[in-house]
């Protein structure tokens, strides 16, 4: 655990945490910001897809008119390392209600050029604009209370062994879905978690790119062993989370040629559906 | 019902049919194509947005190096209207397995300049060339047989009144989501139809794109009245269709904040899910 976590009594607020240092980005000029992507967010060595979708998510917010992601398409192009790297936005359209930017992820090869990681197309809000009027067949996700579920520092062999990015989360996952970390997957495609950051800091709409992201991968579940990378993620947030810790159920209906789609759904403490996502991704057999 | 569709009997095939023939895009140079977006597939002078991401996808199919949109995300920036129109695209990157492609369609204002009407980004890939091992927990949408559904052409007062859109589809309705169209909405955001094109040419991948937005909106069945443009939609096609029709079904569970998501499920006859898709929509009451 962090040092940063070890102090959670006192609760990082927005603006001053772990992952608000992580996902600084430095205007360099109009629409180009520098960054250097920790290494605090990786599994195994790789950084995890969600904060790098949160790092795009914050450039754009500096850039358009409007602050909150309300739907951003990300496609996966070359592996991220830890280490500099340069966001580069582009404004396609100012509305009223909506602007839709662009934003591409930069790092740099041997030679210093600049390898593309990640492009985003997204349209931006402010969801604190909105009215208040909801009509849902929603429900949040059956999971016991969070003293009831378990993170990587409960077991005897931590579930993400090597994961940096595990000392940054408070992740808490419901036990009917952990059959795969005790080699008893249950063949279903659903994994259901307690979601914080490990400092205490709330949730806010950049967070919750990184909280669609977050969990092991749903094909743990399936008795898939191996690497599930990230082709394409979608996120709609549909509402500014409430504070407290959030709950995230993941699920995987269809694998099929190689590729699986993974949806989320993130429910925040007042029983508020405020995000969705979807992405496909590719079965790599380990 | 068109010319071509009277003569359904001889089914048009794939690469000559309406569907073909209005979404043909002619190079001008590498990597940009003319076209002319028609008035059949509107709806009270709206082109429909499925149609329009069947011809940016039938483009980047042309400029990427692999055939099939496996994900493909537009977000839709102003309204397109029939007429000329030019799409631009760009490589983004090209792999082994998948090439991603970025790709804009533009229409011209009063001065002949170019106005843009979409941008896409997408992960093209070969769906002939991927393995068939399929594990799925999805079943397909629970609809009557055929002749047990309902289209525009069945009732004295047409479904989709004034709309081009519905004499190019054969769409025929489950009735238990037809309560709307009597003035008794069920309030649940569901719908589920029988899909194919009226001059019964098969489904392919580009036509998948169509599918998913083909159906009127969940929203009606909502009890809500007007209009529910489209701010973003991704697209996943996960198979190769087989012939004969397909079952579409469209859900919305949660509307918030005037905004709402629609998934969309696709099934082929051979009881495959061939496509999925999520988008963003407004709710504007009428």
């Amino acid at each position: 655990m962090s040092d940063a976590a070890s102090a959670a009594a006192a609760r990082a607020l927005i603006g001053d945490s772990e992952f608000d240092r992580d996902t600084a980005v430095f205007r360099r000029e109009e629409g180009v910001y520098d960054l250097e992507l920790s290494a605090g967010w990786t599994i195994l060595g790789a950084v995890n897809g969600g904060y790098l979708l949160a790092v795009l998510g914050r450039a754009l917010g500096d850039a358009l008119p409007h602050p909150d992601p309300f739907t951003i398409s990300a496609h996966y192009l070359t592996a991220s390392r830890p280490g500099k790297a340069v966001v580069r936005t582009r404004t396609v359209r100012t509305g009223r209600t909506l602007s839709t930017g662009q934003a591409s992820l930069f790092q740099y090869d041997e030679e210093g050029d600049e390898v593309e990681r990640i492009r985003v197309l997204a349209s931006y809000g402010d969801l604190a604009g909105l009215p208040d009027d909801v009509r849902t067949t929603a429900t949040p996700p059956p999971i016991p209370p969070l003293e009831q579920c378990f993170g990587p520092e409960d077991g005897p062999d931590p579930l993400q062994g090597g994961s940096a990015i595990a000392g940054r989360l408070m992740l808490k996952l419901d036990p009917a879905t952990l059959g795969w970390a005790l080699g008893q997957p249950s063949g279903k495609g659903e994994m259901r978690a307690w979601f914080g950051l490990a400092d205490g800091r709330d949730a806010d709409p950049l967070s919750l790119l990184l909280a669609v992201d977050a969990l092991p991968p749903t094909a743990f579940e399936m008795g898939l062993q191996g690497w599930v990378p990230t082709v394409e993620l979608t996120v709609h947030v549909r509402q500014r989370p409430a504070p407290g810790p959030l709950r995230v159920s993941i699920s995987t209906r269809n694998l099929a040629g190689g590729f699986l789609e993974e949806d989320a759904e993130v429910w925040d403490s007042a029983d508020r559906l405020v995000a969705q996502s979807r992405q496909l991704a590719r079965v790599r057999l380990g």
